[in-house]
Formats: C-alpha cells, sequence, structure tokens
C-alpha cells in the first residue's frame, strides 16, 4: 500500500572503481512515495530511470562522503531535472565542502537551471538530525573513513492509528472526524456519548528505521545510533582474508559488518560498496551469515522493504 | 589486421536526457591500436569497459564543447585510470575553459592521482592542426552551437609502401633494410645492381580520414574542411518535423546531416546525437537515405571501421 511503504531502491553496490557487474554507491529511499536519494555516484540517474523511478517525487539528496564514487552522478542528475522542466527546488545535503565544490561546476554548466539547488550543509562528526518533515526524520551517523564521511538514519515519525470501518459506520461517525480519531481523539456522539478511541482504532504500525553506513571502518561507536532498525545497509567492501587492505583504506569486512548488525540487534543487514576485486560475492554474504543470518546482497536493481 | 586497423566505436549516441535507450556522446577512435576518445558524457568509463577497450591504450580525450553531456564522464574516467594505477600523462584537448573548470574538481577529488592530467587549450573557431603524432594527424572543425564547439578531424597520414615478400626473398634483401624499402628506398644489390622501388613494393593504402561534427547547427562552411572523409559522423538531434527546434537548439536534423555528407561528397555517414523525444529513430534514418544513401544510425557498441 503506497500509504504505508517504506523501501529502499538499491541503484548501485560497487566500491570506487565500476565494473561490468556494478554501478557506483546510490539508493533511493521511498517513504510512501517521496524520494530521498543516498549518495549518487555517476550514472546514478541512468539507472534512476531504468527503475522506472519518479524525478518529480525526488526532492532530497544526502551525500554521505566526498570521494567521486559517491557524488559524480550529481552534475548529470541535476541538469536533466532542469531539462524535464522541474521548479521545486532540490536539496542536497553535504558537508560544508559540498557547495563549495559541487557550486561553480552548477554555475558553468548548469546556467539556465528553472529551479533552485539548495545546499545544507551538516558536520558529519555529529549524530545530528538534518532533515524532518511529516512523516520522517534523518539523522547522521558519524563514520571513519579516510575523508569526513556520514552515514543516514531514516526514521519514520510514529504513524497513525489504524481506523476500524466497521465501527465508524455503526457510529455513523462523519467523514471530517476520521483525522482527529487517527491521531487519538475519541469520538462523542450527537446525543453525548463518548466513545472511547480505543474501541473506533487498531494500534497504529510500530514507525521504522532504516540506517546507511557506508563508507566506514569497523566502528563499534554507531551502535547504540542504528540499535533495532528494521533494516541496516553497511559496507563490506572486502572479505576477511583481505582484512590488511580493509583497514588502510578504511573500509569494512562482511564479517564486520555482521558484527555491527548481531551487537546493534538489527533485523536485517544489506552489504554492499562491493570492491572490484571480488569476483563472487557469495563470499561476502557467507561471512556475514555466520555472524548474522539475516543477512543479503545489494544488487542493482534489488528493493528492499524496510 | 591490427597494424591497419582505424576504426571509430560509438560509446554513447545520445542527446543530453539520457534515456534508456541511449547513453550521452563519447566515442573512441581505435588507430593501429592506439585509443583516442571524443567526448565523455557520464557513464563513458562503463561503457568504455563493457567493450572491452584497453584503459591502457587510451592517452588522449578531445572534447568537443562544454556541455555537460560531452564531459560529465571525465571525473569518474581519470578517477578509474588512477586506481588502476596509471602512470603516463593522459592528455586531454578542450577550449581555453576546460582546464578553468576541471582542474578544481580533480584538485578536490583526485588528489592522489599516480599520474599527471595535461590539458591542451585550443580554439573552437579555427581549423587547426591540435594533435599529431607518428601516424595521426587530428584537426579541429569550427561547429555552430550554443556555446563554443569544435568537431575532430582524425587524418592518417602517409602509409609505408606494401613489401612484396618474393621479390625480398628473391633478392636477399637483409631485414634491416626493410624500412628503407617500405618508406620508399630503391634496392642495391651486394654487386651494385640498383633494384627501383617499384619492383619490391605494392602502393601504399591511401591515407584515411574520419570526421567528428557534434553538436552544431547546418552550418556549410565545414564542406571543404570535410571534403571527402571516409566517414562522417554528424549529429542529427532531430527530424525536419522539428526544423523550428532545431534551429532554435542550434542542432541539425537528419536530413541537414545528409546534405553537409553529399555536398562533401564524404563516403559514409553515421546518423547520432538523438534527442530523447525520437523514440524511434528510423525516422532519421530514412529522412537522411533520401539524400545521401550511405547512412546508417549511431547505436552503443557499434564499431565502423573507417
Amino acid at each position: 500500500m503506497q500509504m504505508e511503504k517504506f523501501e529502499v531502491n538499491i541503484l548501485g553496490c560497487g566500491s570506487a572503481l565500476p565494473t561490468t557487474r556494478h554501478l557506483l554507491s546510490s539508493q533511493v529511499v521511498n517513504l510512501r512515495g517521496k524520494l530521498f536519494m543516498i549518495d549518487c555516484g555517476e550514472a546514478a540517474q541512468l539507472q534512476y530511470r531504468t527503475m522506472k523511478l519518479s524525478f518529480s517525487r525526488l526532492n532530497h539528496i544526502f551525500i554521505s562522503h566526498l570521494h567521486g564514487d559517491h557524488c559524480f552522478g550529481l552534475f548529470g542528475l541535476i541538469s536533466t531535472l532542469g531539462m524535464l522542466g522541474r521548479r521545486d527546488d532540490l536539496h542536497i545535503f553535504a558537508q560544508p565542502d559540498g557547495e563549495k565544490v559541487f557550486r561553480p561546476m552548477l554555475d558553468y554548466f548548469c546556467t539556465d537551471l528553472p529551479y533552485q539547488v539548495v545546499f545544507h550543509a551538516f558536520d558529519p562528526q555529529k549524530n545530528a538530525l538534518i532533515f524532518e518533515d511529516r512523516t520522517l526524520k534523518v539523522l547522521t551517523i558519524p563514520l571513519k573513513h579516510r575523508v569526513p564521511t556520514a552515514g543516514f538514519l531514516f526514521e519514520e515519525k510514529e504513524k497513525n492509528l489504524h481506523i476500524v470501518p466497521e465501527m465508524i459506520d455503526f457510529y455513523q461517525i462523519p467523514f471530517c472526524q476520521i483525522n482527529a480519531l487517527k491521531a487519538g481523539a475519541d469520538f462523542v456522539t450527537p446525543d453525548g456519548q463518548t466513545i472511547p478511541n480505543e474501541r473506533l482504532t487498531h494500534p497504529a504500525t510500530p514507525p521504522k528505521r532504516y540506517a546507511y553506513c557506508s563508507d566506514t571502518l569497523y566502528n563499534e561507536k554507531i551502535i547504540p545510533i542504528i540499535e533495532g532498525v528494521d533494516v541496516l545497509y553497511h559496507e563490506s567492501t572486502f572479505c576477511e582474508s583481505r582484512a590488511e587492505r580493509t583497514k588502510q583504506t578504511m573500509h569494512s569486512t562482511a564479517r564486520q559488518a555482521a558484527e555491527i548488525a548481531r551487537a546493534a540487534n538489527v533485523k536485517k543487514l544489506i552489504l554492499g560498496h562491493f570492491s572490484a576485486r571480488i569476483k563472487d560475492e557469495n563470499v561476502l554474504l557467507t561471512e556475514a551469515c555466520e555472524i548474522f543470518p539475516n543477512s543479503v546482497l545489494a544488487s542493482e536493481g534489488l528493493v528492499v522493504e524496510i
């Protein structure tokens, strides 16, 4: 049901060196029809189109860090939105350098954009609220990488109660009062009788949470922040046999991703950001599943329900 | 035969708005194993890999103009070459603004490149030699577009004569003299007899020429420059039914491309840079073939022998 939809679309899950098997980092979170992009590697707009996502429903882009494989797709996407006649502001969240490096490019190449690109700077070393609307909060997750990097926690806000249609009919409750009931109000009948809300509604679906952690060294400090999330995407660039390279490049192994998932008691783990050197990612999956069985491999085109 | 190979690989032939049918402008000219890229739209490096072209054989990139759909792929490609451990300089030919807009991006994102990116500025309004090596000349072709734009003419240099093996054996000509014969020298036998070169060689294969003209308004001034080329790639963004839009955006129709091909007496025409609005490019092909029958449609992955 579109009203309840909360899912993540994987556009690309390769690491810096693109291959014929994997595109560069980019995802789109769909919360009840609103689309939020996380990272925008080269060719993200092409995969976006291939996955038939709606350009008009995209208003917010969150960039985890300023490595090219996470943001070189921005220029093309921004140009395309302009050519499609976009009018609404596009909001880009990035660390403070973001605007400094992207704005001159936009000023040169996108001179006739029919809309505004609005940059919002965040401090990647803080766990802070950086975006909020009626249904969603987005918080940063401080990560440890070679450059300032933040993950993102997408938290649904408390949701409405579910109306029990039979009771609405039974008490002939007018339509204009439905929203109040969903928010928890009792109903007072025309003759003054109070019908408690519990008789008219079912409990709300619990709010869900999605955490995106890429790129990062194994970092236990994120555990309390992502504790209990429904889905965790955690980078697993390498496997344990390349532990040294993993540390040197400030990435994580599949085993480490799984250890974080287990310690944070998350419900599901998506592995991604695969090194080009890994020819068969099942090695990563096996390694992760030994620690955290509910692990899956990301892949281009994969849609995971939160 | 690799020694004689001269071909163009089409990486992308869509216009500014990418679609699921076409990638953005990029081509690779292969002259006897040396690769020369023309334009580098977003995702060019991905298609480059898909077409199994060799990254190590690429040393020169020619950018026709500074619209994003012709150059946003440069950053990713340059990063990738660095990650692959490239040591040789990479030469980028562009109008003077090129270095001004690209260099700051490279300085920020590609801080640890193990090779140099060398920019060469050209004047897009001149028909001038901008590159030359032992086998090839590249000249600019002034085009008319919304920003300074040049096409490129790839001209093979005069080639060597073909040795007649039987005559080499007959006169017992030492191997060290073969190159001199190929260049036109006569052979003098140990007893002083002169064997004229014509008896030892067949004529050289005539040098070939490839012209790339995109993006441009219909422009008869290019005709003498591209006169008689073996293959002409000419943009044909629209068909005649959208003549007004064509003029307004400073592009060409398929008919105009064909008219240029016919007037310049070229041998073959490749149509490309297709508008996203054109659902079936056969409309363009039909329109062009009425004027110039030896026309073909570009497509991603197409390789055309020059």
